[in-house]
């Protein structure tokens, strides 16, 4: 538990009814927490973080109490009881952030660093927060603002003084500038769910084999499967990892229409679970015309029982497996994380590790090739390169937190968990 | 994450690339942890604690790194390369009670804190931990040395010169003593399901209205209903607080005969965890036999579908409610309540907070009533008063850890969080 502000410290000194200098900076001290009866609530290691020299800037208290819901909660309430208040979600880095402490990369990596679900993301955020990626961030902007100063340079003398080679080499800067905005969108898409999780959600008509695959994916006999159509009804769920990606991975009712009302109410909460997923697995039966998309897998199940002779040759865009005997759950499983990986094979040391940043990112990719485009048409407006390389500096400044709107603070900190 | 031992210091120095001088005792320091490969994992607050002012009276090294499965994972694999290995279970507090810094009481203490979902449970074990109850159990353990002694006198001067008060002297004593054992007692068995928390199941045939009930308990329409029997299959849990207990609560198959296999294996697991549970909800639709006992809770639901007087009168033992409107769910809860702390109305503020405490009481409390028996019968036979007395100390010793069996102290401490 910690507390961060001008009166944190004094706090500590009525909830454990000791004077202020008996809490040594940075030293770690043993001491009995008080309730309003004068109870002892805990036993505690509390250690004083006096600023600037803290994770905020301000005054700080870390409290470490046992390990229990309910002893945390004792404690909050005594200090909410003498006048502090709880964190928003993220202000305790917010407030490092507008203390100059983070930039707006590293403070968004602290809440990706503690929910990261793999090696890889836990290697990728500790490179957002060491500040490797907004040095590389820095360095894009650094480019964009070279040839931007060049062509500013340009607005200022007549257009005929500029010669041709000025014009080929500027186009190669940009689309080399280009290129790196490629990559950084790129890197997002191969990370993204080493870093996020996935969602996958096990779909089909009753009776293909859902359960069992779901049983075979995860390795344990959680849902009950039957020869009969309509044997799931509440949905299930569990998470497990596939090649280093974790997944979320929930095995649904089969979808049909159906008089029987249970079957009906777990049809629709299948259709809902559906709704919000990364990846789909359809599960087919027999082979049916199906719409090849990046977010579905089609699986053709239960091989085992096949005569693959029977079965129409064009199997182009299925999967054939057999969930029960585990016939090409390999592949299947390398199927579902190329989907999610986007087929990468390069490897990304750094990468954007939020949404909100790709988002950012994939307006300055644009507004770059826009620029590029100007150069293709021979002599360019220099005044609209200029703009457009303004622009694509701006969403630059957006991603590392230099200028932001007035609401994207609050998005960005409002996803933390509470205090941190 | 914690190291505890002669190397852990040393350690610490290593995979920090730091020398030892860097880190005062008691100060919590910033450092990076470097992997093998010399990047780092994560930056970490690390704080030194010399034995013998340390948990477990060993050097021990404390790291705060960010709150991440996988970087602790990380982190932990770099110690295990350098030689260091993992703690069992409860081996730091285990240590912690063989350098004597804690009796077993208060060293059982510190799982059952941690695991306590009570703000009851919560206090009591906070009581158990700062030695309260350690006190108790030792002023009880007086009481019985020193009637001991005056039977032990009694054993070496003739059987003639104790006097008749003498005996109604000590079996007011010994009575007196087993009144406290009991009270004990009692204490455990109103307080026991506040530290563990209850498994309560809700079981019956199918279609009397358990998924409704389990979905009017919890507050929430977790499990699908429906007019249909056999609508639920796998089993459902959920967890909620009744009236301060905290309560496991697990919805299943209705229990009938059936060929539909899936229904029959919903059944199976219907029982299995019917097997494990502390308190059953026995949902009927009818008025059946009932055999009623402390552990099963017989309710009759659907009240409002049935015409009351079409009922036979003799509804003692069952509790009628409606799940779907909500009716007697009231009194059910409060029932519930009682069951799972003995009907109490008693406050203790100490209390036993372990099965075995219980146990090794309850075999006190025998030896002590064994003691007062032989005065009943008007001269005793001083030997056998002292051989039941010395009994019913060892077993206090026992449950403070004075003396213990050889493999009680992996039983206790097995139980415990990996390295607590």
């Amino acid at each position: 538990m910690r507390l961060s502000g001008s009166i944190s410290f004094e706090s500590l000194s009525s909830v454990s009814k000791r004077p202020v200098e008996s809490f040594p900076p940075r030293v770690a001290t043993l001491t009995p927490i008080f309730n309003n009866s004068g109870a002892i609530i805990d036993t505690c290691i509390v250690t004083f973080f006096p600023g600037p020299a803290s994770y905020t800037a301000e005054d700080v208290v870390e409290i470490s109490c046992h390990g229990n819901p309910i002893i945390v909660s004792s404690i909050l309430s005594v200090f909410l009881e003498i006048g502090l208040r709880l964190a928003d979600p993220g202000e305790f880095t917010k407030r490092s952030f507008l203390n100059g402490k983070l930039d707006l990369v590293q403070a968004e990596s602290v809440a990706q660093r503690i929910s990261s679900k793999s090696v890889r993301a836990s290697e990728l955020t500790n490179r957002a927060f060491s500040g490797e990626l907004s040095d590389r961030l820095d360095s894009l902007r650094n480019d964009i603002i070279s040839i931007l100063s060049a062509c500013e340079h340009g607005l200022d003398i007549s257009e005929e003084d500029f010669n041709e080679d000025f014009n080929i080499n500027s186009l190669l800067t940009i689309n080399n500038i280009s290129s790196k905005c490629k990559l950084f969108l790129e890197g997002f898409d191969e990370n993204r769910y080493y870093i996020s999780g996935a969602r996958v959600v096990i779909s089909g008509k009753p009776n293909v084999g859902k359960s069992t695959l779901f049983n075979a994916l995860i390795g344990t006999d959680r849902a009950i499967t039957s020869e009969r159509p309509g044997t799931t009804r509440d949905y299930i769920e569990a998470e497990l990892t596939i090649k280093g990606v974790p997944v979320q991975l929930f095995d649904t009712a089969g979808l049909r229409e159906s008089f029987d009302v249970v079957e009906q109410e777990g049809v629709r909460r299948a259709l809902s679970v559906k709704k919000n997923c990364d990846l789909l697995l359809e599960v087919h039966d027999v082979v049916e015309y199906i719409e090849p998309t990046k977010q579905i897998i089609h699986i053709l199940n239960k091989s085992d029982l096949h005569n693959m002779d029977d079965i129409p040759k064009d199997l182009s865009g299925f999967f054939i497996i057999s969930a029960k005997n585990g016939e090409g759950l390999g592949a299947l499983k390398s199927a579902i994380f190329s989907a999610l990986t986007g087929r990468a094979s390069s490897y990304v040391d750094v990468s954007l590790i939020t949404k909100r940043q790709a988002d950012s990112m994939a307006c300055c990719h644009h507004h770059t090739l826009n620029a590029a485009s100007f150069f293709k048409e021979g002599l360019p407006e220099y005044e609209l390169v200029s703009f457009e390389l303004r622009e694509a500096i701006k969403q630059i400044d957006v991603i590392l937190g230099a200028t932001y709107p007035d609401d994207i603070l609050s998005k960005i900190f409002d996803e933390f968990c509470v205090g941190k």
